[in-house]
């Protein structure tokens, strides 16, 4: 019955990106995303559950890349060390995702219960980011304040790099607000 | 036409608080609050939009802790410095709310969209704590690190404090939460 698309979701994200970023968020359509790609609405729910979903779906993603880079740290690794490595994965990740990371930043900032749901995601990620850094023998407490501060790290260097026009600079970033958190915390 | 009440939000607070303990939030009803306080629904209605409300009320006082203790802040002092002394305003405002905290905080971990809100009024806290050390002089960035920190930290500090008996360690566990967080992020 239903028809395979190559790359689908891929094609969609990309329509959807354009439309909101030349039309607005607000004013784009299921209908004219999935026009755009060459695909129907049909199709369009396949991959995503409603237009929202669109600027969510790489959560998954995100979450997997930070949790597989304190995943394969070295036992011995201090927690910020751990950190680090998933700071490497996730800024991989977004390499190549400046566009859309700068479109669905705008978009975000503009509707109080997009906030709210990045918000929340990122809270979700924090207790990832916690369990995973317990598990590598951290107290509780520890783990959660180094969670936090790594998530708190990584949303200040990402609105920089939002801002910003270099697509590759997110690592750099992140390593500037860590130091910076580092003084303002120790002076 | 209506009756003045001594204290009618404290005397609701306290009932509310004993029948959340006791039977339950969700079973709870406002006119059941109002009655166990010896006042109307109508009374209830005058202070509070909702039964919810009673969890959330003190958020304004909260934050101009929070708020004042910064102000009050020498302009030499450094970021953490100030925060310090919001520490001291906050923790002083729970000392005698350490039951209601407790009953609070159980409640709020049963309830996903309680749990929410309280993170979007942290959230809020946090950029209203930023916007007071950016008014000092500190980079916005830094600002914002200084300020997401501090209410992690707080945030930890309080969820350790409503397990424990203690209802005045608030403050100590502040402290040992902060050196927590820069001994991990340091190491």
């Amino acid at each position: 019955m239903s028809r395979w698309e190559p790359d689908a979701a891929g094609r969609l994200t990309k329509a959807a990106t354009a439309l909101f970023a030349e039309q607005g968020y607000d004013e784009t359509t299921v209908a004219q995303i999935a026009e755009a790609a060459g695909l129907t609405k049909r199709t369009f729910f396949r991959y995503f559950a409603d237009k929202r979903e669109v600027l969510f779906d790489g959560s998954h993603e995100f979450r997997g890349r930070w949790l597989r880079g304190i995943d394969a740290a070295p036992a011995s690794a201090a927690p910020m060390e751990a950190v680090a490595g998933a700071f490497d994965e996730v800024a991989r990740l977004f390499e190549d995702r400046h566009s859309f990371a700068r479109v669905r930043a705008q978009i975000i900032s503009g509707h109080p219960e997009l906030q709210e749901r990045e918000l929340i995601k990122l809270q979700l990620l924090s207790a990832d980011v916690a369990a995973a850094l317990a598990a590598r023998g951290l107290s509780p407490n520890a783990a959660t304040l180094a969670a936090q501060t790594a998530v708190t790290v990584f949303h200040v260097a990402f609105a920089r790099w939002v801002s910003q026009d270099d697509p590759v600079a997110l690592r750099r970033l992140i390593d500037e607000s860590l130091s910076e958190l580092r003084s303002v915390t120790t002076a």
